[in-house]
């Protein structure tokens, strides 16, 4: 069955990168699609398997990514020893994404979900968390509901979104979100493989419609000046988080990972201050609040 | 002897960035400047120094931090074992700048000197480095030629650009630099500390004529937008470096340094692009080539 499953995963994730794709062409028309497809070899230099690397640049989605990637082959046997199995052959599949608007009223979102095979072990992980530049609170609770709605049949809504708060976290600026969270869980095995196989596909096919409304309700939002600093500012936390502690970056980048399609996260404009503190009294000072866990 | 070594070394540094402070002033007539005196704990919340950091925001120096510390008290003793000595007592003192000018054609450079007493060991680290955005191989050799002069009573200048080209590097881009390199030392200790403490002084003494006639010759430069995309690309990798590999940097954000002081050094403003290639026969291209190890 494991056979099977895996190229089930396979094909799922596939097809989810093309429906994103699709709705991403739906709504920004003239969006510039880059698509490469990459193999790579493994630590004993055979066929290691490869990925899709979709990048985008348009006027709605300013720069975003959804990848998927099969790895597979014999692994530094170091490497091996830090995972779940024992094994140095390790089979990975998966999608990520994240996508940065133009718009700062239109929040940024990752998304990721993966399927791991290392020797006799299986598991998964995955989940999505939202970033948004704008306090507009029916928008994170809206996020946070589709979620909800998608966990209820498995009662882990709270757990993962607690361990999401816990994830995205930038320790060395006072442990201040990256974003205002979602759901987020690593290493699922319950024993069961169908069951675990059934409920990362049922979860991953709720991304779209926990973010695309949001995007269609406030793409024609107007924005000044001052919500661009913001959104730049923001960015600026979003690049430290994914340099300094996302355990995925840093894995990708330390196993000779494709660097194009991992740092692809990084949004195109940034912006750094020293001492960055919003206005007294601003939205953004309102917005800083949401950046802590807080129940949706 | 050690300790008047120390109050003489926290004097020099002083100066030196007040020298440095004024030199910037006198190019760059409006520039604000910030100053934060601040103080620490130790680990066991006693008195643990603290630092005078400097951040600039101005025409000419789009932005900058030139800051001292005095690091004193008990550290944490895990952390005391991955230094040197093996006592958990600490003290350290040093000067750090980065400067990130506004025009393309200005270079950015990073220096630091610093003294380190841990226990009964002392040491001695620092050196700078010059991130050009644009050919002017002039300005490289000129640079270089600085540094090479500093070093020449001591016959070091050879090791120590050397131990710069490897240090500066982002291994995850295709081992590109992150500049055009200086010079780079760290656990200075041979067993003469006057000699030592003197050749330190005199070294960090040539960083303002190493530096600033450079800002002066380029300073009334045209640039057009290309020449900025360029800039704020490099200035990426710049990031992506400081984030991912800089000992320093990584060094002092786990041992609760004062964030704002270490991440001064990231620029303001930065860009980036997916598989980012310059033009075919652009300057661009050819500065890319400045970018590994070379003889100025």
């Amino acid at each position: 069955m494991l056979e099977s499953l895996k190229e089930q995963f396979s094909a799922h994730v596939k097809n989810l990168q093309n429906q994103i794709s699709q709705r991403m062409k739906d709504l920004d028309v003239q969006i510039d699609i880059n698509e490469d497809n990459w193999s790579r070899l493994d630590h004993i230099g055979e066929d290691g398997g490869g990925g899709i690397t979709r990048a985008f640049e348009g006027n709605i989605f300013e720069n975003a990514g959804v990848n998927t990637s099969e790895i597979k082959g014999k692994i530094n046997p170091e490497f091996a020893k830090k995972l779940q199995g024992d094994s140095d052959q390790l089979w990975a599949t998966g999608i990520s994404l994240i996508i940065h608007p133009f718009n700062p009223k239109i929040p940024t979102v990752h998304m990721n979900f993966r399927m791991i095979n290392q020797g006799d072990k299986v598991w998964f992980g995955g989940g999505a968390d939202l970033t948004p530049f704008y306090p507009y609170e029916e928008d994170f609770s809206y996020f946070h509901g589709v979620w909800k709605k998608a966990c209820k049949p498995y009662g882990n809504y709270d757990h993962m979104k607690k361990t999401c708060d816990e994830y995205f976290v930038n320790a060395h600026r006072n442990n201040e979100m990256r974003g205002i969270g979602g759901i987020f869980f690593d290493h699922l095995n319950t024993g069961d493989l169908k069951k675990d196989f059934d409920m990362v596909v049922d979860l991953s096919n709720h991304f779209i419609e926990s973010y695309f409304p949001i995007v269609e309700n406030r793409m024609q939002e107007d924005f000044g000046q001052e919500d661009v600093d913001f959104q730049l500012h923001r960015r600026g936390r979003y690049v430290e988080f994914n340099l300094l502690h996302d355990r995925g970056t840093l894995f990708g980048l330390k196993t000779n990972g494709r660097t194009d399609s991992i740092l692809i996260s990084l949004p195109k404009r940034v912006m750094y201050s020293y001492k960055y503190a919003p206005e007294k009294g601003s939205v953004y000072e309102k917005m800083m609040e949401n950046y802590f866990p807080k129940s949706w």
